[in-house]
């Protein structure tokens, strides 16, 4: 195996040109291989094996810089700079992250997981570079969905007044996640069939010069007016911009990238090298449905079908079912993603309502703005997102939506812990910033059907509302509680005394089997179910505190600015009569990792809350 | 005059085409006579007084709408849609927004404050308007500047696919509120001054008609490559993605634009005009300092000069004295603006120290990532941003700075309440949104000199740290103050018992007020000034709490996820004896105002503070 001669950085320098090939081959065949039992991104890292063999051939590590634009696409990196014995623990809790981590290698130089922010952040890199006199590459990786970003355009915009190098890598496969939408992607497909005007070029020269008279040469060139664009400089876009534009160039292409790269990185100026590639290139399954193995769970090799076969549904398939519903039932209602159709469960709406469905693209702030100008025009837009992608829209939520009290409604998936992704996607921080929000309302459900019930009342209110809801199966216990959602209105399951267990969202389940443990070691103790964190039930937190000596408060979000607070700060200011404790998840950022594991790590698992709620009850009791 | 007939909306289709210019000129005289009083933006209304006029010439109101980017240049607007005697009250409390309003008349389509948003907006209006089948007219006006921001560039993405009308006008005045950056700017300069290639696209047919052999043309076309760009298409930038340009056109030619306008609204796509226009146009004092003219204080018309002159300097100034002192002592020091060189204070240590500073334009998403990247590469950046633009850039501190833990400070300005501008201004919310990122060290600085201290100190630190800091006059007493900084630990400024008033940032000055009114009625009290947000000082508050009944904490943030709350929270979570009271702005958006009357009106003043103390103290006494 060419493989087993790349033990550490820049090995692959001594290897064979003639074995570039064999060497392309066997990444794909060991990325295939360990993505299909630990799971993780195949189609973004099958498509760039070359694309990284070459940066490596041009590189020198750790001196040069790559920041990978997301960095789900970075494994290839990962096992040329010597961490091939990662992968058997690749997304595991302790073991290697999926993503590029400066504190895994000091080959990572810029940590990414959020779309659109490599260009940004190699600037800054190479600005560094530029103010300390010193010289080596410095390269970003972008591919074309994150171009739909803004940031990466506000970026480029910066990286343009550059008079230093900086080779800027669009690493272009005609897809973000899902198939990317918008003049971008349409600017680039007509970059990349630009074949046919080139050829034209030659013979549009050869036609000035046969022809005696021009007249038939303005015709042709008004004619071919696109063509022109492409002939003169292909790229203009960017040129446009004041950047140089190198490029198509065959992303599976190792001497031609190598080649490209290098006159690149001679150029004194921020460069756009445009290389096309395959997502999943190499492997069939992947080639065929690239949403379905962007980011894969483990898969069978021979088939390319996932190995456990789900046969309970998640709170996406809820929501993507409620939401045709919604569809039918009213046609003001409006779907938006931001370029995850599949992700949020809104492709079967999108099916069934295509004028009311809209993917903007990777483009959250838009896509948040966008919907309050729906609702302004009188539509009920509903933003599915996922919890950390909304961070990126917290002022759009905040000045576009909330000011003017506009009816959007936010369905925030991935809320809670999201497991093997790690810290860049864990969904811990949205009840802290949306609370802090004037006039919207914020609601968990405790189950699947609860998940429908918010949906269709969050319709029938005229103000912003944010339902979370946690990656993974939905809960299907409690099956029996289903008291009509009111404003602001908590839900008693079990009213007893002594003990409280007020829990919002997935923490009522943990509530429930908590109760059940305490109720056998003897315990009273109430079950409610808060639904709302924003605005509190004042009146039922009045009353618990009145009927019961602990009041126990359980969020899967960060304890600053959250649902306990909330309730913590009531009671204090009330100054009533119980004791409040706060469980939520500590203030960090918590890695990547089974989710049962990562409950058990930061306490808010079954036994951890178990044994907290009795030392604290007890000592309250002496 | 002319502006007496004008008392509603669509007033102005009733005058003579020949009574325009003068009407222009009646409604530039209103707007500085009017502004020299109240103060507010000049510049950017005096530019488009004509872009105005057109447009209400060719729109019907209040069925067409019209989403203005930012909104501070609709004063003209609200003039010819009949709120001429709202200048008189324009941005004092209860008075009229300097911002377009849904809430103050129905010919606001939109509300606006922050940069990028209005074509995101106005696509959603688009939308909403073609789903119910209707078919009025939908403007956005978005300025150079704006077109910086991301958002702006995501949403003409998405326009760009749209097969109805929407007009999208590009208020081209080449600047931000400073003078515009990067590649858009320097490609919409190369538009506006394409008009010597346009006279080359007649002079080159004339060649190739002349001509009898091409070879010559070949030349031609390769030298003026970028003339034969705005010859083929001017505007191609937008043209590439997919969305018709028509312009430039005078932005002070009401007939050239009413023209163009029409043409416009008649093609089913997005369609761009290009507008050029002259920030401050017609005062010559505007005209020649457009970024001192952005938001006026009141002014003498006849000099431009300030009525009122400062004597005593502002927290700005302090920030700006410092960065020039820090920038000198250390050369890793680097300056980042999103396009507010003069607000920020940072234009000094820019002229000083060019090659460190960093104006990335409208962009704080970007400046954030790109500051991430200049700590990853060993340079110590300081952001400098207003409050409430940082909300922008909420994902990438968290994202990019904090989970990376890098030093990168962030130097907050107008945190707090602003004042005039309202709403979309005021800096209410960073204590909060700010609180619940990991990693981060949050501080507040009591008086100037601390500002100062606390520059100075976060450059010790290897970590993210951000220093908060309100509008206004830099508050200079309690001079005698000034104990060394120490991480998480609070200056203890008198020490007695009874209350604690236990302050941050701004509120100490409001606190050592109310304490001298508590001391004069006998009541002992004890003055903390707490310094840090994050992480609390917990050891000064356990004592307090065992040394005091009452523990009242004073922040100028809202009350939700904030300082208070962390301190009840840890009062709460250790069972510490006092009671602890919380004062903070209320869950809700303060609108404009004078800053003293606002606190009056929200309760943070001397005197609603001194009554809810003695309130809450005597209650707690019986």
């Amino acid at each position: 195996m060419i493989l087993d001669r790349i033990l550490e950085p820049n090995d692959i320098q001594k290897i064979d040109p003639r074995d570039y090939a064999q060497l392309a081959q066997e990444i794909r065949d060991f990325l295939v291989q360990k993505i299909s039992v630990t799971g993780g991104h195949l189609g973004s890292n099958l498509g760039a094996v070359e694309l990284t063999m070459a940066l490596h051939l041009c590189m020198h590590f750790p001196e040069d810089q790559v920041v990978w634009d997301v960095g789900h696409q970075s494994y290839t990196h990962k096992l040329l700079t010597g961490r091939r014995d990662g992968f058997d623990e690749l997304r595991k809790y302790g073991g290697m992250s999926g993503f590029p981590k400066r504190k895994e290698s000091p080959c990572d130089a810029f940590d990414t997981g959020h779309s659109s922010t490599s260009v940004s952040a190699g600037l800054g890199l190479v600005k560094a570079r530029d103010l300390q006199n010193k010289d080596y590459g410095i390269y970003a990786v972008i591919g074309d969905g994150a171009l739909t970003g803004g940031m990466a355009y506000e970026a480029l915009n910066n990286a343009s007044r550059l008079k230093t190098n900086y080779v800027v890598i669009l690493n272009d496969n005609n897809m973000s996640i899902a198939e990317n939408v918008g003049g971008v992607s349409k600017y680039l497909r007509r970059i990349r069939t630009a074949q046919p005007y080139r050829d034209l070029k030659v013979s549009m020269e050869n036609t000035l010069v046969k022809f005696p008279k021009g007249e038939a040469v303005v015709d042709t060139l008004k004619r071919y007016k696109s063509g022109i664009k492409q002939l003169v400089v292909p790229g203009m876009f960017f040129e446009d911009m004041g950047i140089t534009y190198l490029g198509p160039v065959d992303g599976h292409d190792i001497d031609a990238m190598t080649h490209m790269l290098k006159e690149a990185r001679k150029i004194p100026k921020c460069v756009l090298v445009h290389v096309i590639t395959k997502k999943g290139k190499g492997f069939l399954p992947a080639e065929k449905h690239p949403a379905r193995f962007h980011g894969a769970e483990p898969f069978d090799i021979e088939t390319g079908l996932p190995i456990v076969n789900r046969t309970k549904s998640n709170y996406t398939d809820v929501f993507a079912t409620i939401m045709c519903k919604l569809g039918a039932r009213n046609d003001k209602v409006c779907a938006i993603t931001a370029a995850m159709p599949d992700g949020t469960g809104l492709k079967r709406f999108a099916n069934m309502y295509p004028d009311r469905f809209f993917d903007v693209g990777i483009a959250e702030e838009h896509a948040v703005t966008f919907a309050a100008g729906l609702a302004a025009g009188g539509m009920r837009p509903i933003v599915a997102v996922y919890s950390s992608f909304l961070q990126r829209a917290y002022d759009q939520v905040l000045h576009d939506v909330c000011i003017q009290n506009l009816p959007v409604i936010f369905a925030i998936d991935r809320a809670g812990l999201v497991g093997s992704d790690g810290e860049t996607h864990q969904g811990l921080f949205d009840m802290s910033f949306l609370s802090s929000v004037p006039n919207i309302t914020l609601m968990a459900p405790k189950n699947k059907w609860e998940l429908s019930d918010m949906m269709k009342y969050a319709l029938t209110m005229v103000s912003p509302v944010a339902i979370r809801y946690p990656r993974g199966l939905a809960y299907d216990g409690l099956e029996d509680f289903r008291a009509p959602i009111s404003y602001g209105k908590a839900e008693v399951i079990y009213e007893e005394e002594d003990i409280a267990l007020l829990a919002i969202g997935s923490m009522v389940k943990t509530a429930e089997n908590v109760r059940h443990a305490l109720k056998e070691k003897g315990f009273s103790c109430s079950l409610i179910n808060a639904r709302f964190c924003k605005p509190i039930d004042e009146m039922t937190v009045t009353e618990l505190a009145e009927n019961h000596k602990l009041i126990v408060t359980l969020e899967e979000n960060v304890k600053t600015g959250g649902f306990g607070e909330k309730v913590l700060d009531y009671v204090s200011e009330h100054e009533l009569p119980a004791k409040v404790l706060v469980i939520a998840l500590p203030d960090d950022y918590i890695e990547h990792g089974n989710v049962e594991l990562l409950k058990r790590e930061t306490g808010i698992d079954d036994d951890s809350v178990l044994k907290r709620i009795i030392t604290e009850y007890v000592g309250l009791c002496q």
